[in-house]
């Protein structure tokens, strides 16, 4: 039997609290599996007289996390404070100097600092891993790097945020408007306070430009990624696009194009007989679309204390099992640099919902401007009429291109009959 | 750099052609992932003459696959013959006995004799590795032994063979009957000569004694799986379970109970809105249910040569890159002892299919011997009358005892008016 596995832990909340409760509960088999023990030797938090119900006998409490990184006598520094930024930059910074692993479920630090802090890891001879950063308990990072490392890797996307699945279902299922959710999200502790992270898709950027680096192979570039959150999402635009057959979803999605690495987060028309439509409620799925392996679907809770310690101590098993992989799958000083293909030249179909005057000639103006940038429609809906004030209609268009989209919504949004910005939402194939 | 990982690969059918194509389309990619090339130094099969367009120049040929294993100068060898006995176990036998790790898409083999190998390998210092044998291209044994090691595993079930699933898919979609698709799949490539392998569930089974032994760290006993195939399913029950709200999909599940492991094989009705009633066609899934992590989906293609390829290279990477986990999860030796729960204490619901004289009294026979073993209905339907012949009626019960619905069937059987023997299939609630 080796020594234990000595670890040290910066952060008590729902995650790190999680954590010690489930390297408590299961330590038997932890030890089973490993071959040696998982033991916290020291804590770290903000206010060390708050009852967190957690015992922390034979741990050493330092006031300070980024002092514990260096001085702790641990292998393992566990960073589960967050902020991409601060305090938990310097606990990984400051570890990854001293010799030791870092394991985190930061996606904010990865997508900005992943690149910087993989080639100091690598150059120290230690590893960071970071499965609890995208996704919760699902293990993507460890499909990504290990499970498909015999594939070209053409597009990883999917559902990376349950706060905002969550609220998507809802209005879905109540015909609630967006505001309404919302707050009663908030009220059931499924968004934040400050829910902007979450709702404006900064949060699945995150994770998207973690997938994209480790997908593809190439350096984190959460700068190019094209980001659209759900607030524009209304109940009106969701029960137009069930009548359409399609459901709303807010996808993460990176593919290889001709052009680059495209990387992009908005809410996606998806075909309602897609698997993507039934994940559902605070659920997460990721898919992998590879040339040997075909599509594989990953999915399950992407959030919460349990989901979220049982990627941690993921990865904690496979440092404990002596287990090395280069932190991006590749080692960092050669992962390649894609240029980022910009959404001007993304290609797909759309969803177009206007608010018009209810009188003749509103449609002819709105199809000659998409004629002329030769947009093709493939539907159009209009339900009920209005003797004064705006009435509804959905367009879908064929596969265009998206700067010929931004052309005629232009044009359309400054036509005297049409009463609101037009909504465009895209429609993803899948 | 180090030096190049030296496998040889015996058996040069659909997998370890697609193995062969993968390393040489992929060569740059795998040195880049691992650190190191995966070079193929030999190679065996039955026919050396036989035109494979497969470039094998450079690598040994061996007509005695078994020497190969002895011989070869190579610290890998690739199992993909097949079979449970003869020349696939001496392969993976001498591969072992002379210090070399094992790659093996065998699953009939693991299931008969995993532990005994596993024991072997691990005394002698290298690793089996088996992700091909389970689910295809499927990073499913990751999942289990790696992604998800934190949790303490209460179930693991799915839909692992593509044949079965793409019959009952298309029976369902079609309204055909199981012969005449059968033919078809056959026709399709989808099924073998002689299927019975397939449809009479032995392959789900075997696929499940591995998954049960890697989730709970017990013995894999593929004797204590209780089997039955999908000849029996019509498209009459297809079309009754559509009409409860139902599909039927042959599934393998694995279960810890208190008395015991319960492992067993059976079409079941699945509810129409759960994701596993999704999955179509040949594609595969399995879900896994950890105490931390919830309910775990990975959905992908359980065969053919790209996926099964996908697989054999990641656990070759997986050695390359030096990575060493234990067989199942645990440490050979201290795999538990977990006794096997009997079929007959399994409860849950169920569907019955009568064809009964269409005349007064059957039904109050047919409730009364479900009544007398304290069976509860929860539906029944009846459609059509005929004035001679059999008319279907269907029942479903709540949950009871296994045990109890045997000794119902038997009296049930036996009532004059029950022209056909009844026909039974299992609510799985999911």
């Amino acid at each position: 039997m080796s020594k234990p596995l000595s670890i040290a832990i910066a952060g008590l909340g729902t995650v790190g609290g999680g954590t010690l409760h489930l390297l408590e509960r299961h330590a038997g088999l932890i030890e089973l599996r490993c071959g040696r023990k998982v033991k916290v030797v020291a804590v770290s938090a903000r206010d060390r007289k708050r009852d967190r119900k957690l015992d922390l006998s034979g741990m050493t409490w330092f006031d300070d996390a980024a002092k514990m990184a260096k001085e702790a006598e641990a292998e393992v520094i566990v960073e589960l404070i967050g902020g991409s930024e601060g305090i938990a930059k310097t606990i990984c910074e400051n570890a990854i100097a001293t010799g030791k692993h870092v394991v985190t479920a930061n996606k904010a630090l990865l997508a900005h600092h992943g690149l910087a802090l993989a080639i100091k890891a690598e150059a120290n001879g230690v590893s960071l891993h970071f499965e609890a950063a995208v996704a919760g308990g699902i293990p993507i990072i460890k499909g990504l790097r290990e499970g498909l490392a015999g594939n070209g890797i053409s597009r990883v996307y999917g559902i990376l945020n349950g706060t905002c699945n969550y609220i998507l279902t809802n209005m879905r299922e109540t015909g609630k408007d967006f505001a309404e959710v919302l707050e009663e999200a908030r009220k059931l502790g499924y968004a934040e306070a400050d829910p902007s992270f979450d709702i404006d898709g900064i949060d699945t950027a995150h994770k998207l430009a973690i997938l994209t680096s480790v997908a593809f192979g190439c350096d984190t570039n959460f700068d190019a990624v094209y980001v659209e959150g759900i607030r524009h999402v209304s109940a009106l635009d969701i029960s137009f696009a069930e009548e359409l057959g399609y459901r709303i979803k807010l996808l993460g999605i990176a593919r290889l194009t001709e052009h680059g690495v495209e990387q992009r987060v908005h809410p996606c028309l998806v075909p309602g007989r897609s698997s993507i439509a039934h994940v559902e409620d605070v659920q997460n799925a990721v898919m992998v679309e590879g040339d040997f392996v075909g599509k594989i679907v990953f999915q399950g809770r992407g959030a919460g204390a349990g989901p979220t310690a049982s990627a941690v101590v993921a990865d904690l098993v496979d440092i404990a099992r002596g287990t090395k992989v280069p932190t991006f799958a590749v080692p960092a000083a050669r992962l390649a640099k894609i240029p980022p293909s910009p959404m001007d030249r993304h290609r797909g179909a759309y969803y177009l919902r206007l608010m018009v005057a209810d009188q003749p000639g509103v449609i002819a103006d709105v199809a000659a401007a998409l004629r002329d940038e030769g947009i093709s429609l493939e539907s159009m809906l209009q339900h009920g009429r209005a003797a004064a004030g705006a009435v509804p209609v959905v367009l879908t268009t064929h596969e265009t291109a998206e700067a010929a989209m931004s052309r005629a919504l232009k044009r359309i949004g400054a036509l005297t009959a049409v009463f609101e910005p037009p909504r465009m939402i895209r429609v993803e194939p899948l």
